[in-house]
């Protein structure tokens, strides 16, 4: 019996209207065929949403053919069939003997299945997405001198959200404003971190009543004496007074995520505590308002430094990053040193987490888009620091 | 202020232990030096906790030293002083400047920083976990004639685990029991499958009364219409009578996970289930008898096949893995063209899930370690269908 289709995320004009943008930069760089082999980018293109990119598994766009076609691993055959708005026939795999089978190809069953399409020309192939073995086999086949990197090609497509995306990415962030209210109520002296950490995860599994997830981002969780540094999720710790806890989460839907993060303190919080958060809001206003059309990423990340620089505070880590699906975009940063332009439904993760000293450190955060005329913050936690 | 240890995961015995080992296969392919640069390998030779490995990062393993050389990034940097074994002055970073500028690389900042140990000789390096980019820049700059590919030397010494490890993973199973009795808890006729894995999720997370988890292997469930597919983490759907659902989990503690696999039916279950059922059963019994050291890999997924055979059922993919850190090692298969040997305290997921049609498949499995004179399980759930 065949697989029914899911309910998709987004119409099919969504897609196609994804598939055409690839296309015209396919153009410009003068590939027919791109071989697509980013988890993120075979999502954004096709609705595809179990993460299998631990297999060899890849996308197919032909600049000849209206829908791409994935292949993938034949035991996620069926999830390509249901979760993506693709064709029956446009879906298909290689055999299951090339997993866990030395000496037998993935990249050569897909090859020769795909043969006639990538047998001439030039072909692009996203060659950051896949592993150094992987990648040298795949240029092998195809030859050096027909194969393209086009590593950040969708990804580029990806950094400007049509209105569908930025409602999505709205709901998301809800969803955020939900998990850090959750904490919030249960943070306080006596708290064991893990059972914050799985409150906070139920409310993100959950999602909205009317939209559920179907992927998670894991929170970071980084409470005294680990404070300096941002990527534990969460450890075996019971909070007392003095403990500070920052927070980084993010609701998702339909894998877009929505970045979060606010700082907590187990009683009255120390003076540094309350001068980087008074530094830090200050820098994040100016931040907001330095983001609109016809700016430059340098020009918002130069709003805060110059905020946070006159209150006594650094940062050396970036002020942020494009946001879209599985969270993070590796195109626009916001930095000094990045000068891509600003425009419309551009969306960011306004990051400004500080890891100030080995054992102290500040978050807050804000995800948000350029709109028409300037910025808008998509969630609606209040920017404090929580004292509980 | 300088950032204390935490309480450690395993003796530093343990990890000189994993070292040694791993520099005796390093003399073994005539290297002085081993670039680690996958994420699960760093845990395992340090005991660091977070994944960072979506930015540039390795831990060299010099034969001349006792303790690795952990290089993260700045922000990271607190986290391996706080969670590894390792002395404050073997853990170092680069430059926050070369995270999201063009032109700018880590691998680079890295290389300079360690280049009398680097500079000269042959160099392992793990180009597996690398993505092509930076391999091919670490080739270069190392010089393609010095770069010998490592990439699964460190894998291979995990496959047998010592006895504090088994425990680790004897306690991980345990808290996979309690995830899948609070499923059985929860599962039936107007369950929203959100909920149901929110509460799996919390379970994971809050682990053991004595030993919490640090991070979490997300769950896998796949209810009708998605049976004949393995990989969705969870949709918004609710439960009715004849609903299917297959899941897969595992509990984690020290990112140590120990899979398990069950299948659940909403109301009476169709005969072609309960046939398979147990069709598996059988075959997981013989292959867990046939599960001994001195067999071979081959021999357990030939003992599995010829059980089901004989009920009148095939599976594709193959019997399972090796398990350890953060779930699966790609090094021994359970598959009928893998001749390892299996030795005391080798560990792995016999992972029976059999995906038979796009519409319909069934999951169970047992992680277990082969002993003295046999195999043992590590959970203790029911092998049964469950019927809410």
């Amino acid at each position: 019996m065949s697989i029914p289709k899911a309910a998709a995320a987004f119409p099919r004009s969504e897609y196609i209207r994804r598939l055409a943008a690839t296309k015209a930069r396919m153009a410009e760089v003068g590939v027919d065929v791109l071989l697509v082999t980013s988890s993120s980018n075979i999502a954004y293109l096709t609705g595809y949403v179990p993460d299998t990119s631990y297999v060899p598994q890849w996308l197919v766009v032909n600049a000849a053919q209206e829908e791409p076609d994935l292949c993938l691993r034949p035991i996620d055959e069926p999830a390509g069939v249901h979760s993506t708005f693709l064709a029956r026939e446009r879906v298909s795999s290689y055999s299951e003997d090339c997993i866990g089978q030395a000496g037998v190809s993935a990249y050569d069953h897909m090859y020769r299945q795909f043969e006639s399409v990538l047998g001439k020309g030039r072909i692009g192939v996203e060659l950051q997405s896949l592993s150094y073995p992987a990648a040298t086999e795949l240029r092998e086949r195809i030859g050096a001198d027909r194969t393209v990197d086009c590593s950040l090609l969708v990804d580029w497509v990806r950094l400007v959200k049509s209105d569908l995306e930025i409602e999505v990415m709205r709901k998301a962030a809800h969803v955020s404003d939900m998990t850090i209210q959750r904490a919030g109520e249960l943070i306080g002296e006596g708290a064991r971190e893990l059972d914050v950490a799985a409150e906070m995860v139920g409310v993100q599994i959950r999602g909205l009543p009317e939209h559920g997830s179907v992927s998670l981002a894991m929170p970071l969780i980084n409470s005294t004496p680990r404070t300096g540094t941002p990527h534990f999720h969460w450890v075996d710790t019971v909070y007392a007074a003095g403990t500070q806890i920052n927070i980084e989460i993010g609701g998702t839907l339909h894998r877009y995520a929505a970045g979060l993060m606010r700082t907590f303190h187990v009683g009255p919080p120390p003076e540094r505590l309350r001068r980087i958060h008074a530094a830090e809001v200050e820098g994040m206003e100016q931040a907001l308002a330095a983001a609109r059309p016809g700016a430059t990423c340098a020009d918002v990340a130069g709003a805060f430094h110059a905020a946070i620089n006159r209150h006594g505070f650094e940062k050396a880590s970036r002020c942020g990053y494009a946001i879209g699906i599985n969270w993070l975009e590796t195109t626009a940063s916001l930095n000094m040193f990045d000068h891509t332009v600003l425009q419309p439904n551009m969306t960011f993760h306004l990051m400004l987490g500080n890891w100030i000293d080995e054992d102290f450190g500040y978050t807050i955060s804000e995800t948000f888009r350029i709109t028409d005329t300037g910025s808008e913050s998509f969630a609606r936690t209040p920017r404090d620091l929580f004292i509980r």
